[in-house]
Order: C-alpha cells, then structure tokens, then sequence
C-alpha cells in the first residue's frame, strides 16, 4: 500500500548510473538555483518602504539610495562567488570552502546558517508566493496557511522525483516572470511619456508620522531599511555550491549563469523600486495588496488578462523559489554527512537518486515555520538574511585564504596577476558582507533574528556533537591491529515453552552450530504446562538437559537474563547464545494472538553483553516448502545426525 | 520511568504463591461480586415510571404491578443460579454450563453475550453513579463525560492493584448503601404514618397524555416498562462465575451469599418503587434529578446532611458496581483464553495476580461507550438486558441438561430427589428467563439493543476464528512422531560493510558455529567504500571469499534477500544462517545516527524461508568489559584458532 502510494508520487527507482543524466544546461539551471534571488526582487523593495514608512512619509525618499545600496552589494556578492566557483568545480558552498580554508568551527558555524537559512527561503518565498495569489484574489486571505503548505509539499514532491524533471517544471514561471517585468517596465515608460500612467491603489493612504527625527534615527531607519532590502541577496550561493550539477565545463557555465542571474535581478529590483516610488505605493502592514501587485495593478491596468498573468507568474516564481532550497538543502546535508556532522542517513541517495532525507526534512521544517508564523511574512522575514551574511562572510574570507595559498604555489606571473585580482574581490566581498552582517544583527535582532540565531547555535552543537560520537564510535570499532580470536568458550541455551516442532527445530540446529555446552531452558510461569513439558522430555529421550527456571513473579524475560548473566559471570570470556523458536505469521494482525515475551527478551538480550541471539523461525501456514525436515515427503539423510544425543 | 509509574499506581509485584492470599469471606464477597444487582434498584424503578410515563399519567399506576414481576424474575434468576454454585464450584459461568452441556456454538454465543454486557455494566453503573452526584450537586452535570470516564479509570486502577484489596475499599459504599435504604424505609414509615411526608418535587409536573389507548397498547407498554425494570437483573451471575474467589466451603458460601444478594434486592427494590408511587415522583428523560435521589429529598429532606450521605453512599454503590464487571469480565476472557477463544494475552495474570489485559480492555471499552454515547444514562440503557438474558437462558438450559447427566449415574433415592428438584427450578428459570428474553428483544431492538446485538456476532465469529486459527496452529507445530534430523547442510552469510571490530567479530563467531559452507557478502552500494574493503580483505589475508554484490537501484536490503534466495533454490533442504554484525548504543536516540538497514533487513529475513539471523552485537562504549576478546589485557588463548582460515 505504502508503496503503491510512493511510486505513484515519486516514480519508479532509478539505477545508480542514471546519475550522469541528470546534468544541467545554463538555461536550466538559471530556474533551477536562481529563481529564489530573482525572485526575490517581489519583496525586497517592499520590505524597504515598509521599514522607512515606520519613520513617516518623509522617510519614502530614502528608499532609492536605500535600494542603490543593497543592488551594489549583490553586484559584489555576484563578483566574489563566481571566483568561488572556478576555485570549487566540485562545488564550493560556504561550508566546504570555510572547511578547507579556515577550519572546522568556521566551518560548521557556515553550515548551521545555511542550514537555517534554506528553511526560511522556503517559508518565506513560499508565503511570499502566496500573497501573490491573495493580491489578486483578496478572498483566499484567510486560507493562506492552507496554501501555503499544499504548495511546499508540492515542490517536495516535485523535488522527490528528480532534479532534471523539477527544472524543466519550473522553468516556465521563472522566465515568465522575467520576461513580464521587463514588458513591464516598457509598459510604464509608454504610459508614463504619454502621461496616462496612474498612481497607486495606496497613493493617498495617510502614513502616521512620528515624533522621532534627526540624524541618528535617520541613519537607523536606513540602515533597517537596508537590511530589510538585503533579503534580495538570498540564494546567490546556490550555484557554487551547484557547480556540479551543470554540464562541462562546469565552473565556466556556472559562472555564467551567476552572471547573467546577476544583471537580472539588479535590473529588476531596481525596476521595480524606482516605479513604486514613482507610482507612491504604500506598503502594508499585512503586505495584501503587495507592492508589486499594486505597481503591476496601475501599469497593466487591474483586471486585465496581464495583469492575471503578471500576478501567476510572480506566485509562479515565488512558491518555486522555494526550489532552489530543495536544491541546496540536500545537497548540503549530504556533504555535511558524507563528513559525519550529520547522520548518514543524509548521505544516501533516494530511489529517484535524489538526498530523499533531506528534502524531506527541509519541507517538515518549513511546514512548521508557516504554522507557527501564521504565514504571516512580515513576522517570518524578521528571522532571514542573518544566516545568509554569516555564510556570505565566512564563505568570502574562505576565499581569501585560499587564493593566499595557492599564491604560494604559483609562479606563472599572468596566473599571479589572474589571482591577485580573484583575491582582491573576495577580500572587498568578505569586508563588505561582513559590514552587512553587522548591521542586519543589529537591526534585526530584537525584531526576531534571535530565533534563527539560537538554532543556528543550536545545529552548530549538534553537529560538533554528532561529529564526536561518530569519531569516538570509529576509533572504538576500529580493528587495525586487532585480530579476534574465536570465541573461547559458546554456551548454547535454546528456550523451550513446549515440546513442538519449533522448539525441536531450534534444538537440531543448536545442535548443528556444535557450542561447547548445551542446555534447554523454559521458564516455570504455569506449573501444569512445565509438568507436562519434563513428561514429554523424558518419553522422547532428548539428552540435552533441561532447566527449569522458577519464576515467582510470572514473568519469562527477567529470569533468563538473570540466567544468562549467571552463566557470564561464571565465565565471562565465554559467549552465550540464546537460540530462539519463533512463530512467524503471514499477516501481521496474527501476531497478536501469540505471545510476545519473544521479542521483549530479545530486546533485552540485545543489551546484555556476551549474548548472542539466534532467532530460528518457524513459517505457520507453509513451513513445510523446502524448509529442512519439515518438508513431508523428506526422509531424514543418511549423513544427518539424529537429534538424540 | 514507565516502570515507576507502574509501581506508583499499580504497587509492587506480587508472587505467584500468593494467590491463595486472595480468596474472600463472604462479607466481603458481597460487595464484590453483588454491587451491581443491588445498585440497580437505583435505576430500575426510574426506567419503569420513565417507559410508563410516555403513556401518560394514567398508566402510571401499571407500576406497582410491573415492578412485582420483575421482582418475581429475579427470586427465580437467584434460585436457579444457586443450583449451579453446587453445580460447578470451580465457577460455572453461562460459558463454562453452556458449553459443557449445550456446546460450543452455545457456548460462544453466551460469552460473546456476557462480555458485551460486562461493558454494558462499567458504562450504566459509572454514568449511574454520576447521576447520582449531578442530582445532589446539579452544577457538576455538563462535566458528567469526564467525571465518569476518571471513575472507570480509578475503579481499573484499584483492580490492577489487586482483588482483595478492591473487595475491602468497595465494602463501605456497599453497607452504606444497604443501611440508608432501609433507614429511609423506616423514616419514610414513621413520617408517612405521622402525615408529615412531602410530595417529590416533580409530582406536579405535568405528563403529556398520548392518544395512543386501548388494551394492546396498554400491553406493550406494560412489556417494555417490564423489560426497562429488568435492567435491576444484571450481574446476578457474578457469584456462580466467581465461586473459586471464596473461602472453604466454597459452593455453599456463594449459594448463601447469592441468596442474601437476593433478598436484599428485591426488599430494596419494592420499597423504593411503593415509595416513588406514593410520593409521586416523576422520572424525567434527562435522568436528573433522579427518581432515588427524588424520595431520597421528600424522605430525608433535601440540603440536609443525611440527604447527602444517602447520594454519595448511591453513587457509590453505582460507581463500585462496575467492580462486578470488573471481577467477571476479565475471569471470562482468561476462561475462554484459556480455552483458546480469545488470544493468550487474557491468559496470564499481572504483576499484582489479577488478568491486567481483561481489565484494561473493559476500561477501554467502557470508556468509549461512555464518551460515544455522551454519558446519556437513557441511551445507554438501551444496550443493556439483552446479553444478560441471553446468558441467562442458555445458562438454565445448560443446567437442565447438567442434572439429566447426574440423574443417569446416580441411584441414591434422596439424592435423586434433590437432582431432580434442582432441576424443576432451572426449567422453569430457563422457560421464564427464554420468555423475558422474548420481550426483551421485541421491545427493545429498534431502540439501541440492535448495537449490543451487533457486537455479540461480532464477537461470535471473532471467537471462532480464534479458536479456528489456533487449532490450525496446534495441528501444524504438533510435533507428535516428528524427529527433526540437523539441518543436512549449514551455508553461513556474514554481512560485512567494513572491516571494523564488530564485522571481525561476526566472522569470528560465524566460523565458530563451524557452517558447511560459509563467504562474507557486501552490497556495493558506494563505489569508493567498496574498493576500499577488497582492499582491506586482501591487506589482511581473510580467506573466508568476500561475496561483492551490485546494487544498481542503491538499496541494501533486496540484494541480500535475492541471494539468499537463490542460495535456497540451488539447496532447498539446506540452511542459511546469515550472520548480523549490529551496533547496540546506550541510549535509544544513538540509532539515530547509525542505518537501520540491520533492523529492515532482519525483518525482511525472517519472512524468507530457510534462513536463520543471528545478530552478533557489539556494544559501544564499554564493549570491552570481560566480552570475549576485545578485552584490552586479554591475550589470544593458545587453544582458539585465529580466525585468518
């Protein structure tokens, strides 16, 4: 059932050496990892006019250097990762470049906020993604929460079938977005040379005015502002860490695409904050009706067929945003794994060779971030973009350090010079992150960064921690220099209830493994019963000796262990195995009607130590098929002993 | 944590000597196994006046008459039952007569009646209860769900805790309720006889009269007032079930204490229902106040604090009968566990003696009807009589049946007397017993009985699959003219992912065992890993053949079952043993961080045929205490082979 379920949603497994078909052309990776910061230009000048209409409306006038600020800081970003990905072909992420190049606490602080900053990518765009569609249908409003998690399960899905199969699917909103902005913008110079351009729905809505003024709160509403717009910049570091999903030469197209991501995303975020300004759009506390939506609203004409289109394509983009996370996720989980910071579980590939785990993981983690913020945006992304930075900065002083040594290696005086000014970039990019983690810490901090803070102190523990056990676990088990001997001494103790014929089986093949003592045991719980069973052993000879274990208090487990640690202490270098009959039923609810001491004391016996327990099954309803001596017509072979003796 | 919780409700366990510990005197016997048929003269008489009253004042005076015959019923039901106590002294349930005498389809049907109405019991009587505390303190009645279900909690925590124990906290109620009947008796007589008795307080409420009349109407509203007053019958097969829990003699201490159960109850019952009819008391469909508590005001007089003593000394009464059911019902199911009709679990007695599963199931049932029925005492009702006087009837006719055996081999004429007189009293039991039967069915089925019905088939026919599945168990393991020879041919599978301590141990232990044929197998799920142990195996010289086997589709599980099978197909009389070497951590989140393709792959084993798992452990952290050889300071001993053989 479960199954027939999985293939239906998933698809059938993939072999192993389909691996290699799942490479990337540019124009599909530029949806596949850039469609979280293209699209973020749909909110990212709405976060910068909300923040500076907190100060009042005289404050609006800051949103154009405001937005020329955080559109100069992606171009570095851009500047400083394309470096990153012709150092890194085999996928340079902040955390593996922070691994190599500034050591493991650097490392896994990267890795703990990118972690936490794919979840909120997911959230945030999807929720984002969904204003989109509550814009243009202002009744779906209050289902939000509803919607917003059918869409993350659908992109897991999505996700969960393969990676070539979810590029193509995503492909058609994000260039329908690009390509409807930019028909926007033509749009609004037509109208706007002819004068027939119409301000916003919210033009004329009064914004309170403060109290506070002067220059200080002026530099802070900026900054917050600045740190709020800086939500443009998530996702950037998605393809170097993608670099070998592309097809080759990998670093070459990957640098290519961040590229082109680059001037797309400058182009249209500033689009889209000079035509707001412009237009006077207001942004709203609970951002329905959004900004863009509003801008798209007046330059298309709300109601039209366009506009419809402009507003699908932007919830299009937005909600599969979300996609570059399910890319980077998993992949970074995996690598986190392959590393031992993670459990190994991360590590495997899914029947669809995708990191099935971890794309599960991030979906559950964003599910629960919706519910718990109410798919409230303005809450959610008060928690973004402080993880971003931080792997931003490590990721570009990782950088620096490795081009200082391949300097070292060098000689090659235009490769010097080529490297030279690779290192000069990422030095101003990490200077320049770094200045930008500042501020949106302190900006943000209080407004809700310190839950994203605290789970990434949180992962970083947990990984260090993670990565301790699996050390402290390989030096225990590992057997360089170490030759085991056979086990000195096997006691064999096969439990017996009653004289049928698994328990006969059980003590042929004891018998078989030919243990250096051997004893049947049975647990006294029913007087009547036990009787019975010393009768029958008598009548049918077997000379394996029978122990009878008293058990005053009913109960079958705790007297073999005591048994078995008995015999332990006795001799402790020696191993006891428990041989136990066990009744395997063809349906589970069967199982119900046997007892099952069975396997409580198996679970026990797992626990103590110098035990080793054998489970010969009997089949109910077809043992007899071939089974050994259960098979009717088989005669008992010359060669095989009896079981008398 | 589980465990102290346990101990903290439950107590300490007790030893299986101490069962005969148990045994109760008679006065103790009586509430014990009595509370339910003398509680039910709380409720009796409301459910005549409440059936009569839809008829219309005027047929209320059909209940003095009505009342008089299901006292009748029930002087009868108590002579025939104290036959079978001689009968059957170790306890001689509807069951245990029917199928000795009437067989098995009998049987069945009266323990699948009998559990139905042991349910029935817990829910009417703890409801019950509790109308008795919302008629003394009305504000508690939209709490009357949860009140009730923490009483079916507490009465179940009591019967874990033991039977004699609960026989001593369940004495007081009992007495106390006995005692204030009679004392309202008196009162009643003293004040009636000085004039200064009050009316009940809904005596001038006034009753729709239907237009239904005539003398068939009148009759079969004088059949289901008779059938709604035989719900004062329930339970007063709980002695002969229950002879064995008496002191010495015991058949004679449960015929006398039935007979005092007897007289108590048809006293308590006629002079509650004289005394509703003369103080005309109506009942009401909500059941609050009720008609007892009603006299009990007019009596004793309301707010005063023997009003309130008699209201906490009837709820419980009515809360504690459901102890009756708590006694039968689980002392069925270990009978007919026993017995192979319901799973072996009913079987075995608790820590404390008692069959925990019984009453844990009861609980549970009870307090699902009890929430699906929202506490609704005149819904509840309705289930009720129906089993009882199915068990009831096939238990009079299984003691027919009883005494024409007896009077077959015994010749003594005094002795024959006394036979064939038991036997005059259980036909005509049987005969009136059928009749109520009858009437109980033709009133009652469309108004809620169909469900009790419902679930007697069900049960029914759950019992014979039991018994049915069982048998085909027992005829399939009987291992009568069955030798087992050893298994012709041992061929050993060590799963091996890398060469740690724990899969040189598994080696180690597999070559102990000394198979026919024994290889190491790996799945080569990662290329790399899998070079890497060849690599190691031949380092180390390991002349046991590592078995490589490919997994295209990465899973680890299916390709080891796949050569298992094909290993019993080229063999399908010899054995496979494959060897698990297995990770057991500390603390049960560790297997977080370690596959648990081990467990799948052990589940998928036991289900193939001819193979046999033996889990060879390897304890992490603190594996080396004394457990064979990775004792640090052992040295090989000069006898044990190494294993590179």
């Amino acid at each position: 059932m479960f199954d027939v379920l999985k293939r239906l949603l998933v698809g059938r497994p993939l072999r192993s050496e389909r691996l290699g078909d799942t490479l990337l052309p540019k124009w599909l990776a530029l949806p596949v990892f850039c469609s979280d910061p293209i699209s973020s230009v749909a909110y990212a000048t709405e976060q910068i006019l909300l923040t500076l209409a907190l100060g009042g409306a005289g404050y609006l006038s800051l949103s154009t250097p405001v937005a020329g600020a955080v559109g100069l800081v992606l171009i570095v970003v851009v500047a400083s990762y394309r470096q990153t990905c012709y150092a890194y072909p085999s996928g340079g992420g902040a955390f593996v470049v922070s691994k190599e190049n500034l050591g493991e606490t650097a490392a896994l602080t990267a890795a703990a906020a990118l972690l936490v900053d794919y979840v909120m990518t997911v959230a945030v765009s999807v929720v984002s993604g969904v204003v989109a569609i509550t814009s243009a249908f202002r009744s779906l409003a209050p289902h939000a929460v509803g919607i917003s998690v059918g869409f993350v399960v659908l992109i897991a899905l999505v996700n969960l079938r393969g990676v070539k199969e979810s590029g193509k699917s995503f492909a058609l909103p994000t260039y329908a977005f690009i390509a409807l902005t930019f028909a926007m913008f033509a749009v609004a110079i037509i109208r706007g040379a002819s004068g027939d351009l119409p301000q916003a729905e919210t033009a004329n809505l009064p914004i309170e005015q403060t109290t506070h003024v002067g220059g200080v709160f002026t530099l802070m509403l900026a900054a917050r502002a600045f740190a709020s717009g800086c939500t443009a910049l998530t996702g950037v570091e998605a393809i170097s860490n993608g670099v070998p999903a592309f097809r080759k030469p990998k670093p070459h197209n990957a640098a290519v695409t961040l590229a082109m991501m680059g001037v797309l995303a400058v182009l249209m975020f500033a689009g889209i904050t000079v035509l707001a300004v412009h237009l006077n759009a207001h942004a709203l506390p609970d951002g329905n009706p959004s900004v863009i939506s509003q801008v798209a609203g007046s330059v298309f004409g709300h109601g039209t067929v366009v506009f419809y289109l402009f507003q699908a394509a932007t919830a299009g983009i937005l909600v599969l945003a979300a996609n570059t996370a399910f890319n980077g996720f998993p992949g970074l989980a995996s690598i986190l794994a392959k590393d031992r910071y993670l459990p190994r579980q991360f590590y495997n590939r899914g029947d669809r060779l995708v990191f099935s785990n971890g794309i599960l993981i991030l979906a559950l983690f964003a599910i629960l971030l919706i519910i718990g913020f109410d798919a409230n945006i303005d809450k959610l992304i008060q928690l973004y973009i402080i993880g971003v930075f931080t792997s931003f900065t490590l990721s570009q002083l990782g950088m620096v350090v490795h081009w200082k040594r391949e300097l070292a290696t060098v000689t090659d005086p235009a490769r010097r010079r080529k490297i030279r000014g690779s290192q000069a970039i990422n030095t101003f990019g990490a200077g320049l992150t770094a200045a930008v983690l500042v501020v949106v810490f302190a900006t943000k901090i209080v407004h809700g960064a310190w839950l994203a803070v605290a789970a990434m102190v949180l992962l970083f523990f947990l990984m260090r921690s993670i990565s301790r056990y699996y050390k402290k676990v390989e030096a225990e088990v590992d057997a360089v220099d170490w030759d085991p001997t056979l086990p000195p001494k096997v006691h064999a103790l096969v439990l017996i209830s009653r004289l049928h014929k698994p328990a006969l089986r059980a003590l042929a093949f004891a018998k078989a493994t030919r243990p250096d003592q051997m004893e049947a045991v049975t647990v006294a719980a029913d007087e009547a019963e036990t009787r019975a069973l010393r009768k029958q052993w008598e009548e049918r000879g077997l000379q394996t000796p029978l122990l009878v274990i008293s058990s005053p208090y009913r109960d079958v487990v705790r007297p073999i262990v005591e048994h078995v640690t008995r015999l332990r202490t006795k001799d402790p270098r020696g191993v006891v195995s428990v041989f136990v009959p066990e009744y395997v039923v063809r349906h589970w609810w069967q199982n119900l009607l046997h007892n099952q001491s069975a396997f409580r004391l198996k679970y026990r016996l797992l626990f103590t130590k110098g035990v080793v327990v054998i489970n010969v099954p009997y089949h109910i309803g077809g043992a007899g098929e071939g089974w050994w001596s259960t098979d009717p017509n088989a005669k008992p072979k010359a060669q095989a002993t009896e079981v008398k003796a």
